[in-house]
């Protein structure tokens, strides 16, 4: 038997056809977008090997101490067997976030709570729970760039309406809004505080979006990922705060930005349907459980969270207003300054921001320094929109962003764009 | 503002609308089937509630311990921030997977891999990367549940073909799998050592799905996370020793079974060509990146690989053996014997498997004891298949599979279905 099927697979390989058709891929995958905010990371990669030291605004991933009690919590584990979980994640950590939730003002319970792995399958459970293949979700552009990529592998349409920098990226009218919805229109997402603007939606556009929701019969997606991160006092309001359509609310959340975890990839899905919470626990089950370490992990960081956030939110909003500082001398840069988030979109003096970007990390550097930003038309679904701007995240200590803004500057003079 | 704000909320909520449409879930999301293997646990919680012991046959949660190296490696992490990882895994990782191919005789290398968040996430990226909604993958029923499950997520449409227990579920002939063949299919998809069955398929196998899949341009979906659960000296044969059509095929893998660490959730994808790598990997980056301490983990478990798996084979052996010889004498069970894998279809004397399994949980107890078995009828898509027939999974030490096997003899016995 193994005689002749060597023999039979050794002539196959021998016999060399001329012409042999492969199959193609999916239109999906070919569709899918790359990173706007990775996608430069090769050029990185070759100013770090010439020694360049590259300041990295261009990605969210802060260098705020994750708590320590997180990892402790996971050193600590003494099974043997590292086991599946429930689908919809640890009871214990259902129960830390349905208490975190009440300790910031909003009444969840443990039913409206599924565990995901990461923000990311929040995100995309929702949008398949709501949308069949070809559906739309309206979406407020700019906004984080992994909507496209998720949206594209649920066949999910998101139709953009655009926010401007001189309006602080606050959302268009009632009547603006209504005009983008068609008969294929299942939900809105918004996503506030917002990456990558920094801007955080007031009452009144809360309740703008909960009368188009309720009106037009939308769900109404919400991804509160930067909630606490709000600054100069204010406060976020959530969608679960909005009266009469929490039946069709589904908040997006994850430990990644509250708890500088974001390599723990854990998040969750909050809705107070009971029947909606039974569909989508369908997909949980289909991928069998979150990872079960970083469950345990995350139960610690949300017991420590009164303790762990106050000083995290004090330094990022320390950040923005020393970014937001330096800026103001800078000739030509126009932004606002971001009432949340860590993130904030710039319009530059220059034609082509993602040439300027490419530019910072192959042909430029300032004392053996450069910085890394991400270019702002990623950001849009519209084509040809956002081509000035860059988005900046301030996620490095006051001295780092000190340097990235004098290179910044320097850049800016001797660019030729 | 704020009370305006709150005046108008309030007299929204008072406002009980005698009719408000909301919208409604997706056909996706309704479509998609509750887990077969997970269904009964609710009875099985009461039957504990009972006071009865319940010997777990229905859920490949294996009791072998997970290499102590590997929680020890993520015990010694030291970073202090829990960051984001590369979007394709850890490299690392990547390279420690390489390296385990390798030594198991498939020559795969670093460019060929990427890590996925569980086995689960690799079948659904590798459904989405060949298929757009509608088209259609041929699988053999019985099969793996939870295909059922990440199709519909996908919107893709699996044809079944059934294969028999008097067969040992062995495949059909070549002509019965091209007559399947439609304008719509994109790929096969196999599971080799197989879930729910336990069967290896042969080299004669192997050798008839490489003719259909380059006769008629299809990729080959190749699930071979149990690999190497293969009794009685004999091996598997992988799709990646397939001449040809290495373009493509598409391993799909996972450390869950290898190392016992289902709740890890680490997996990968495994495929040779540079166009549909660069194509995947941006759905990776859709959902930034794998789980970073579980992968710390995985790099350790590698790295012992050889020492920590020889005597689990052995034992999963000895189990195997063991299970059949008890069910030797149990009158009126057909099954086969596998040749792999941790699993076994086996035809009862009963009508209604699903009756039956839904009985030994609410009303039966031999001695204070009872087993959870999953009804076979949810690995087939087919409908009315399967229905005497259950899937056990010997995944206890044998002290519990002997107590297991008694119960389950004098529940037959008592059964009246």
């Amino acid at each position: 038997m193994s005689y002749m099927y060597n023999f039979v697979m050794r002539s196959a390989q021998k016999k060399r056809k001329s012409y042999m058709p492969g199959p193609r891929l999916s239109k999906r995958a070919i569709s899918m977008p790359f990173s706007p905010i990775r996608r430069l990371s090769p050029l990185a990669d070759q100013a770090r090997q010439k020694g360049i030291h590259v300041f990295h605004l261009n990605i969210g991933q802060p260098d705020i101490e994750t708590p320590r009690e997180m990892l402790k919590a996971i050193a600590a584990y003494r099974e043997k067997v590292l086991s599946y979980g429930p689908s919809g994640g640890l009871l214990e950590l259902r129960l830390a976030v349905a208490d975190y939730y009440r300790r910031v003002g909003i009444d969840v319970h443990l039913d409206n709570v599924w565990i995901t792995t990461g923000g990311s399958e929040a995100i995309l459970f929702a949008m398949m729970a709501v949308c069949d293949p070809g559906e739309e979700i309206l979406v407020f552009e700019p906004f984080y760039t992994n909507y496209n990529g998720l949206a594209t592998m649920a066949n999910v349409r998101l139709v953009p309406l655009t926010t401007k920098v001189e309006n602080g990226f606050h959302l268009p009218s009632q009547r603006q809004i209504e005009a983008k919805i068609s008969r294929k229109t299942r939900a809105i997402l918004i996503n506030t505080p917002n990456n990558p603007t920094g801007t955080v939606l007031t009452e009144e556009e809360m309740y703008i979006l909960y009368k188009v929701c309720k009106k037009h019969a939308l769900f109404l997606l919400s991804d509160e990922v930067y909630r606490e991160f709000v600054y100069d006092g204010g406060v976020q309001t959530s969608a679960l705060s909005l009266p009469e359509i929490q039946d069709r609310v589904i908040v997006l959340d994850s430990i990644s930005k509250r708890f500088s975890a974001c390599g723990a990839r854990i998040g969750c899905i909050i809705n107070r349907n009971r029947k909606t919470m039974d569909e989508i626990i369908k997909f949980n089950q289909a991928r069998l459980c979150p990872p079960t370490l970083e469950q345990v992990g995350a139960i610690a960081a949300y017991k420590n969270y009164d303790r762990y956030i106050k000083p995290v939110i004090v330094e990022y909003e320390h950040r923005r207003n020393f970014l937001f500082d330096g800026l103001k001398n800078m000739k030509g840069v126009y932004g606002h300054k971001p009432e949340g988030a860590f993130y904030t979109v710039l319009r530059l003096p220059v034609k082509d921001a993602d040439r300027f970007c490419s530019w910072l990390l192959s042909d430029f550097q300032y004392d053996g320094k450069t910085v890394m930003l991400a270019p702002a038309n990623g950001f849009y679904s519209s084509p040809a929109k956002g081509t000035s701007e860059v988005r900046i995240a301030y996620v490095l200590k006051e001295d780092d962003l000190r340097s990235a803004l004098v290179v910044l500057g320097a850049a800016l003079q001797e660019f030729k764009g």
